[in-house]
């Protein structure tokens, strides 16, 4: 773990805000665009979608970063990790949600993290075609954000106090695998409303007030490490689904308060999988 | 039918956009509002939001029609239906995906459409907080566009020659009730791509041509009126799933080519539940 000043902090939001603003002048120039080249990044028969603007926005995110910030590690969805001599690794995922980016569907993201090898401390997730950007900052007072063109407005999760209460998202129900199949139709039975399609949009609208239990399989480091210090700045609670730590990937539950969080552990814990081993 | 004159197919879409306008004012005034009152519209276990937002956008829409067009019918969501003397009927939904409005996602539309008794000539899908409207008029040329505040773009549906190319998308893979879902999964094996939480901006993709495939079940005249037009000036198919007229709700599948619908109905036709009786 890298100490760090508020004065430090100030200075990685303001290269986070940077970041977010670059890979934003990639990601638009694409989306919707026709003739949107896609390659196929897995050999098997599964899809997944690469585009030019991935790759554009992860690129001109790593140029900032190799300016201002040569000794930081950078550990990014398309590029080879640089782990960096300062202790701070920089998560990026240019575009999460690559699937809805190339359905033309707004609720992709670019998501920014900063991990100081024991937590993350910036979460940002950027959607430039709604015009948002979520900005969490851990141990910081009213450190989450929203930037709209009408200025900033401070988020905050709502108060649900029980899962029969509250509105879930997933992004795909399908991707619940096996035994993850049943504690998805738990989940479902015992939430007010589902919602789906949303890959990191979910937690942004966790962090905005909207929704209160975000349950996902499968992720990457860079899926979820923005969203940790962003929810937590918000007041909710992101893990595992055996409650402990979640931010390099894998099985996922981010809850709007600890009574739902703690609800949705009680389905979730029996199938929870073995700890991925920090990374970091 | 009613015989329609081009001078009166402007002057009715110019009332649907101001329809849309004062549609707008009341919905985007409670997009993620705190404290949204919801109603459960069903005595049943299902959860139906009813929100202020739905009743006074469809009272704001009534209120000009029955100063613009007082013998024209009018087929709502919240109101009892009027049938007119006019032969015209104005379909309206006020917020199509209520679900996804409670939930913060902006993907709800408020949905117009005009029906001349035989078929819908106009169909508009106001997405107020994207800032977009796509409005469609069969038998005129360039009669799909889209307007954002940029300007004016035309719409067509994209090229797509075989279901195994397709992108598809569908609202809740849980609306597929008992056979139907054997057709799901059958569509899902067949479809190179499969998004969901979509509600009507399904259809706003398919006419922006992004998709290729929208397949529901289950829904009501007001829910899918205004795609008909849309999606047909856009160079789409909207059918029921037996191929025959749709218009008045129940299966439904919209397509961006002959190929894609063709390939569709072959999995689609066998749970074809019976034709919903015209009720114009």
């Amino acid at each position: 773990m890298t100490n760090l000043l508020q004065s430090d902090i100030e200075k990685f939001v303001a290269i986070a805000h940077r970041l977010a603003d670059a890979a934003s002048n990639q990601t638009l120039a694409h989306f919707r665009a026709h003739g949107l080249t896609t390659d196929n990044k897995q050999m098997g028969p599964g899809f997944d979608p690469v585009t030019e603007a991935d790759r554009g926005a992860e690129a001109a995110m790593r140029a900032i970063l190799a300016e201002e910030r040569p000794d930081d590690g950078v550990f990014g969805e398309e590029e080879a990790r640089t782990h960096g001599t300062s202790g701070l690794t920089w998560v990026l995922d240019p575009i999460d949600g690559t699937r809805a980016f190339i359905s033309g569907v707004p609720l992709w993201g670019t998501l920014i993290a900063l991990d100081d090898g024991a937590q993350g401390r910036i979460g940002v997730i950027e959607q430039p075609y709604l015009r948002e950007r979520l900005t969490g900052v851990t141990g910081t007072q009213n450190a989450a954000y929203l930037d709209r063109p009408e200025g900033r407005i401070p988020l905050s999760v709502r108060a649900c106090q029980a899962l029969s209460e509250a509105t879930m998202i997933t992004t795909d129900p399908f991707l619940f695998a096996d035994d993850e199949w049943s504690a998805f139709q738990a989940l479902r039975e015992h939430v007010r409303l589902i919602r789906y399609g949303t890959d990191c949009y979910g937690y942004a609208l966790l962090a905005m007030g909207q929704v209160d239990l975000v349950v996902e399989t499968g992720l990457q480091a860079y899926d979820i490490a923005s969203h940790v210090p962003l929810i937590t700045a918000a007041g909710g609670i992101v893990t595992a689904w055996d409650g402990g730590d979640c931010r390099w990937g894998g099985q996922v539950v981010a809850a709007a308060s600890a009574e739902v969080h703690a609800q949705a552990l009680e389905i979730l814990a029996p199938f929870a999988q073995s700890p991925v081993a920090a990374k970091a």
